[in-house]
Parts: C-alpha cells; structure tokens; sequence
C-alpha cells in the first residue's frame, strides 16, 4: 500500500529519506557478504526510511596528489549488493554506477543486465572524477546510450554545491542533467551550508526563467567524529568552512557536535529556500564502518527527517 | 523486517503513531464496507503510520441528559473491521471491545472468537460509560477473566485526563489496570495539556515511588472545524478550555486553528514531561467524516508525529 519511491520522489508533498552504503570489500565471501547487509539492516531496524542508496566507489587518486586517508579497496559489484540488500530489506534501492572506465558498448551489456538479471530500476550514473586519465565513455554520451536503450530506468543524477562554490555554474548541469533524462539529484555530503543555499537558489531562479518545474534535490549528510574522518571529507572534496572544521574537532564529543551542525545546516537550507519550491530529500551515509560513525549517523537520520517533516506539515499547514 | 507494532509500544526509544478509526454503521453491506476501508486507506497512502485503531462505538446516553449531537448508530462488528483493515493494509491493528452488555460467559467466547477466527492480539478493554445502567461485566472482571484466558492478548487500556482533573485519582488507575495486564494507554482525545501533564506527572511520580517502569501513553488528538464537532467532543467528554473554545469557533480556519492548538498542546506536553521518563504516542482519529476534518487530521497526523519524533531524536542526542 506504501508509496515506491519513485512515487514519492516524484510527489512534491512528500518528503524522501534514504540511507547511503558502500558494498562490501571485494573478494569478501557471499555468506559474508550477506552478513553484512543483514547487520545494516538490523541497524536501520529502528528508523522508517523509503531506501538505500548504494555506492559505486572508484580510485579518484587521478582527481588530486594528496593521499586517500582510507585506502582505496575495490568492492563487490554495486548491483549485487543492491539486489541483496533490496530482497533482504524489501525496499527500494538507488544504485548508483561509474560509467567512465568501459565503452559504450560495454555500458549497453550492462544496462541490459542490470535490468534483466538484476531487475535494478533506479540508477544515478557518475561520471569521470576529474578530466586527467583515460574516460572511455563520457558522462553525456552514457546517458545518452541510456536514453537510446530498449530498457527504462528512473534516473537520478550527482550534483555537487562545491561546483557551483567555485564555478557558478551546478545549477545549469542540472538542467542539462534533466534534458538528458534525470528525474532527480543527490548531492555530495553538505556540510557548507552556503553553498548548497546558493546553489538550489539558482536552480530555482533558472527553472522559473524556463518554465521548468524543478526536480527533487535529495541532499546528502554525514556524521563526523575524528580527524582522520574529516580528512577524508576534504579529500573527497566535500567543503568544510574552517569554523566548522574547528568547531568539531575542539569538541570533546566530536560526532555529537557535528550530527548538531548538520542539523543547524538543514535548518539554514530550509528557511533559506522555503519560498522557492524545490522539493528536497535527505540521505545519511556513514563515511566510515566505526560503530560510533553508524550509530550517530542513525541520530541523525532522525534528527533531520523529523526537522524536514515538520518543515513539510508546517508548509501545508499554512497553504 | 520493521518492528511490530507491541515492538514498538514496548522500546521507550521509538515514538508510536496510530490512526484511530470507527467502523462502518451496522448493516452496511460487506463490498461498501470495503470501499470505505479502502477509501480509508488510501487517504492514509501519503503518510507512515504504526497501526490503526478499532473503536467500539456504544450507546452513551446513560451518561448524560444532553442529547447527543450526532445520532448513535450501531456499528459493523469491530473485530470484522479490524480484520479487514490489517489484511488490507498489511499493518497492526487495536481493537477496542466494550465490555459492560455481555456476561463473563459471552466475554470468554467471544476472547476465543477474536484470537481464533479473527486473529487479532491487540486489544483495548473499555468498561460501561457511568455506573447508571445495567453492567453484566465489570472491567476488572473483564480483565481478571482475560487474564485465566488460555489465549493470549497484548493488552490496552483507556486513560481520561478529565478524571484525573476532577478526582485526582487516574494515575492510581493506570497503576490497578498495570497490575490487572494491561502494557499501554491510550487516551481520550486531548484539548486540555494541563489535565494530561497532571496525570502523567502524577503517574510518572507514583511509578518512581513504586520502583515500577512506566508504561507508554499513546495520546489521542483530534481536529474539530465546526461548532457541532466541538460539542460532540463536549458530549464525549472531552473538556475544552473556554479560550481553547473560542479560538477554535471565532476562527476564520476553525480547522487549522485546531490543528495549532492540537500542536501548541503536544509541544506543551512534551516540555512540561521531558523530566519525566513516560514514553509516549500519538492516535490520530477525526470525529466525522467530513472530508475537510479527514483531511484535517491527516495534516494533524504529519504535524504531531514530526514533532514527537524531533523531540525523540534531540532527547537521544541529549543522552
């Protein structure tokens, strides 16, 4: 009886909650594996939630010289763990793919598999992390072959507010992002509050010029308790302005500081963007497998779903 | 994989949220009554709830020389209701069953009929409305025979705030109804915080004396948009304060206005009990079929659950 998840991003009253994950290790046992998702999901047993969104890491080590923080490992194909997690958990599952290491023909085989032996529906593909190194297919040309091929998917697409910080321009990728077929963004984890402001103001002035109704803009969260964390944050590119990164850091409970700043992000996003009708969404992830990371980042699951449903019944309240 | 709903009743860190429902009037015929639970269900799609609630409807004229404002009706069974809601909705249901028209006797068989042919383990027991009348079975004696039972029920009961206000004896209620099996309450519908801030500060402090651990109080609201609601709710005994009264009938959005008043209500309560280790709950029911009060009470239902749940998270950030 429930919504899909496609019915709920596509439901502008509706708020959209999902959690984030990576897959196991590649190489981990299938016994193991399924452990594994059996252990999130019993974490997760205590919150309501539409989904999950599983990753598709790369080595980006082409996108910059400093070294990666935690070691980059391979992990189990991202539609395996998606189909185990979507049988296990019988919820919805966003799967995201890299689509710049294999040509266009490859990516074809794929996508006929993912539909046909995965029975996957919902993809966010991710292109090249930089412009250095070989990109065999590039990011408009997969969603092209995408748009082309016999199989539909509901497509959603990354957008990333430290983009738009330096260039000005994220809020036109996501209307070339919509004319090449997404329905919705998730954004790269916000802990710069501004520049996530800024960038949905411009998507929403930008849509009103053309006509356009906006499409979702689900936005990412991620609780931080150490140094080595927050590293990783800055060397994924995730923008930290330096009060913040101090504020976190000085805290003797660092992972409680930073679930309260995420939550004073949120609330700034949300005033600061009430009159512009973007609907929004949330995803948690958890950067890191610490028990600490995981279960502060279920309180702040709940955190801010309750603050953006009561923003929501507020809204509807007053229309 | 969620938790069931006596899960979730019985772990103080989840909020629990019900809708509260009457059945279809007697002799409706059985394709009308599940269109209308359907119709039902189907305005419930946009929000997520626990489980539903079965009231028992009764006749309670020998309670008051007022007339009533909405004519009794008898109702389809409530056990068939019920049924047809959860196998309907998928979800746990609460079955209210009025004890006082039928001999210990009747009451056995009908606990059989409910567990055997029903399938149904929630119930609320709820005694005869004012001791005028003729009572076949008492409420303790409806208890104690549910207790010898051979089949086994996960047990509510009924709390009145507004007998608290004027006997000052609910909370010892709720401690004789603990002792006599039952593992909840559920309220009347609430308009008056402070009579329900002085019976779960009462109960909570005679708990404490009595090194008992509180059972949860899933409190009930309800909107009211029209002067012939409000005294129905007066006629139930409701008690509504004289500027509550007038805010909600000198109003131009009678509706809305209740609504702010259901949540200035709860934010009241929630404040005023935070010291206090009562778990708590919501029950959303609307009074009539209005479609405006329906609806009304599904914007009720989005408002109160958010703000329960944003007070859940922030006391677990807290802790």
């Amino acid at each position: 009886m429930a919504l899909s998840l496609q019915q709920k991003i596509q439901d502008p009253t509706q708020g959209v909650y999902l959690i984030g994950t990576t897959p196991p290790k590649m190489g981990t046992e299938k016994d193991k594996v399924t452990e594994i998702a059996n252990k999130l999901l019993g974490r997760l047993h205590e919150i309501e939630y539409d989904g999950l969104v599983i990753y598709d890491i790369q080595d980006e080590s082409s996108r910059t010289s400093v070294p990666r923080p935690f070691p980059f490992k391979h992990t189990v194909d991202p539609r395996e763990y998606s189909l185990l997690l979507s049988d296990l958990s019988k919820l919805d599952v966003i799967t995201y793919k890299s689509v710049a290491q294999r040509g266009v023909k490859e990516f074809n085989n794929w996508l006929t598999e993912t539909k046909e032996k995965y029975a996957l529906n919902n993809l966010v593909l991710v292109g090249s992390p930089s412009s250095e190194g070989e990109i065999k297919l590039s990011l408009p040309n997969a969603y092209n072959a995408l748009s082309e091929h016999h199989s539909k998917f509901f497509l959603g697409g990354v957008t990333i507010a430290e983009r738009h910080a330096s260039k000005r321009n994220e809020h036109e990728r996501l209307l070339e992002k919509t004319a090449q077929g997404c329905e919705y963004f998730i954004s790269q984890a916000v802990y710069d509050a501004q520049a996530t402001i800024d960038l949905i103001t411009s998507y929403a002035r930008s849509c009103k010029q053309q006509g356009l109704t906006p499409n979702r803009i689900i936005l990412t969260f991620t609780p931080c308790g150490s140094e080595k964390t927050l590293e990783f944050m800055q060397w994924l590119g995730i923008s930290v302005p330096e009060a913040t990164k101090w504020r976190i850091l000085d805290s003797e409970q660092s992972l409680n500081e930073s679930v309260r700043i995420c939550r004073e992000n949120l609330n700034l996003i949300l005033q600061s963007c009430a009159h512009l009708d973007v609907p929004l969404g949330l995803n948690i992830e958890s950067l890191t497998n610490r028990k600490e990371e995981i279960d502060a980042s279920i309180n702040l699951y709940r955190l801010l779903k309750a603050t953006m449903e009561l923003n929501l019944a507020e809204k509807q309240l007053a229309s």
